[in-house]
């Protein structure tokens, strides 16, 4: 039994009729993202592609059946379906992941900025078997901010002494971690 | 007694001096939507008319006092004032719509899908004479799907099997309905 | 030909079995308001009724096809289809307004604080004749604050001096104006 | 490999003793949904739980990984984990289901009115095999429709006249299909 | 001591890299205002400047510790950290004032039509010293309406007579008043 | 020169008698936060007081131009005036904190989950003086989530394998910290 997204392509064969026959501004509907906008303008978001070259390709993007490398230092691997990877659910206000986990395997404490699952928050494999997660986040962009790399690997650096100080750590451990992140 | 639209034309008395005398970014204010942007740019929505260029005229429809033309197939008529038709309305969050229905007429089962006025509905008029309704919805866009056409007169056509097992109809009276539509 | 709500009695005969029989939690698509909270509890906006206890009368109000009395000071009136008069539009983000006006009356200067129309605005009826006016809000509860009864009618009083300053009226005219409103 | 929620599990470790010890007023993080609200008080959504009773469970449903029973007319299934049966997504703005779909199965046309996946849409499985789909939608309550169960099988009854006249069906057939839905 | 205002230096230092270095679609965490779109197009609002161009200095303002000058009709200054003077506050739904008062000067009755504190208030400095206030409000662009000016200062100015009848003061006044705002 | 808040009693002298003389529904305008709900009953948010018992100290909080207490191991001092502390704010989306710096105190590093200025930031003060800042934030409850006391003082504890692999510290280290925060 394969994983298959019918969603896509289902719902564009009522969406793209009915934007192009009966609906004469359908950009509240459907505002697939396009990543270049001319003439350097820039919005909070993203432009839209021309409605009329919109296609089903736009909604639809393979792969939330296949497993991530998950051969890393934290060992897991997250493979998102959001605004970047899926220009079709620009402005929908929805995104998923897949997250594969190493047995043992982390996807470390962050946070999503842009997203209601915003506290601190991580997941741990506490087994010797792989696994594997599906979540749904409540924005297209939701963005990621890993603590530890936000932290310590800011660029430019954070000032050693004020992380000391923070984080109640030698400063000589706060400037190794820095050249780690 | 005439029925007046008193609102556009002395609101923008007050609007259009406050913006253009007093407050550096009226944009927020109003946005008068216009329909063909430059360089085939798009947004969720409309763009907005130059602040400059916006008249009383922007603000302005006639016709909320006249019967629309009910002699069709369903017997009713829809009249807009929504975004389309009365562009000063863009990103103001409304719109009104006048309805005129002949004896026993009806506006068959619809949903808008940007409004709140989002399930099923549809209206009757029992009676022999004439009725009108003005609505008001909570969107400039709000939008219409009208069902009978949206699932049988689908462009490209679904299915006639799949909706013959969803409707429980006889798969030839979808096709029927389908040459319909 | 007259003029008949519609709406609320067929957009109901879909609501109510919709949520009755197959929508475990229908206060989302309806919040019929209440006046009278059981102890003395308040939220913003209103509680909503027992949806088990939900008729069609919760929609339904009459008189929109009705003139209002304009035989006062200002020559016109208002007649308020909102959360207050038809509790079934609690939480929908719209009410309508049917305003009256005598030959030559007005709706004096006011601002809606809940609504996008937000900016101050009147309507005048420069004519002989009576006028009608339908409006629609973008909230059940716009609210509206009447710019010379806030000002000058305020309880307790603004202080004269005060109001003589910013409105540049000599003191006595502004203790005058607030025994008027 | 199996399919395993992670994320009820840690989330919840750092949410609760966050609110519990550092937070004032965590309501505004969590909100665990209520069914039962006492003294026949209702809102716009859902009550929340007392913060301080909140467990792991309240984020907690298993089954994810688990196809449901597709043998029925239309050859679907669909487990939802939304507000209803998982009370910890109450108020986070998303929701996630598992659609099984014997081979020619079909979630038949529908719509979600509170969720931007709102335009109808169906799926179709057009293979011999048994499929699966994992969706997100914007809402911890979107709803559904489904469009010939609402409109054939409201209670009370649509006027079969009115039905006959909307979807240009004889008004038997009409009459037949509300014995069925 | 002096006031500082650390907050724009030091957001930055962690915004940027973080915009630059690890997320692709940095536009809503911060989009910094410009004023002149190319091409003559509008938004509502303002579009972003290139992220790629952002630097401190878009994210800071000086002048908070000092005084306005209040040597005017009135009594009173309002300098104002919003969207036009400190354009990294766009989108961010926040901005800040000072207010500066002169012995018994006051703040004239107004509204912010895009801001919380929406009703009509005003502030007035009861005592021989100077005063001063730090205000928020919940727009990066709340704009302020002054009550006399708009209504007596508008261009083109209201009917004389509307307004005589409106604040019930003789025609005369209502004209003398029109040449002073 | 006092800092003085005006703000709160005057706005007050304009709300409370327009709420109780001529809005029938003042709770969209002002909601004064309640902290002990009757009948262990819970919103997303707070429960409102009584408009009738609302009264002018609601709206008001000294101390805003006081300093903190710096003498401890950060070197700063945050007084908040949100709806904890100030209930008026309630619903208006808006709080303001004063921060007091002791010199070279910082801020250290944290996130607001539930206001705009939500990417990890801190502030320093790099000097021999001390310093003050006054910032506003984008929700009456914005919450704070200092990085170091969550990912290290989190109760229960995280398990410290999954932090020394997280932040590439030795598990000792974590352990110290852990005794720490």
């Amino acid at each position: 039994m394969g994983i298959r997204s019918f969603f896509s392509l289902f719902l564009l064969s009522v969406t793209i009729p009915y934007a192009m026959a009966s609906d004469p501004s359908p950009l509240q509907d459907f505002c697939v993202a396009v990543n270049n906008p001319a003439n350097a303008l820039f919005v909070n978001g993203k432009f839209c592609k021309d409605p009329k070259l919109v296609t089903a390709d736009d909604f639809f993007k393979s792969g939330f059946d296949k497993a991530g490398n998950t051969t890393n230092r934290i060992g897991s691997s997250v493979t998102a379906f959001n605004v970047d990877t899926l220009p079709g659910l620009n402005t929908l206000g929805i995104s998923l992941v897949r997250i594969d986990y190493a047995p043992f395997g982390q996807n470390p404490p962050h946070t999503h900025p842009r997203a209601t699952e915003g506290l601190i928050h991580f997941q741990f494999n506490p087994t010797r078997s792989k696994a594997v997660a599906f979540a749904a986040l409540s924005s297209q962009n939701p963005g990621v901010i890993t603590i530890a790399n936000s932290v310590f690997g800011s660029k430019p650096a954070i000032d050693p002494i004020v992380l000391s100080k923070a984080f109640q750590l030698d400063v000589n451990v706060v400037k190794n971690l820095q050249t780690k992140f």
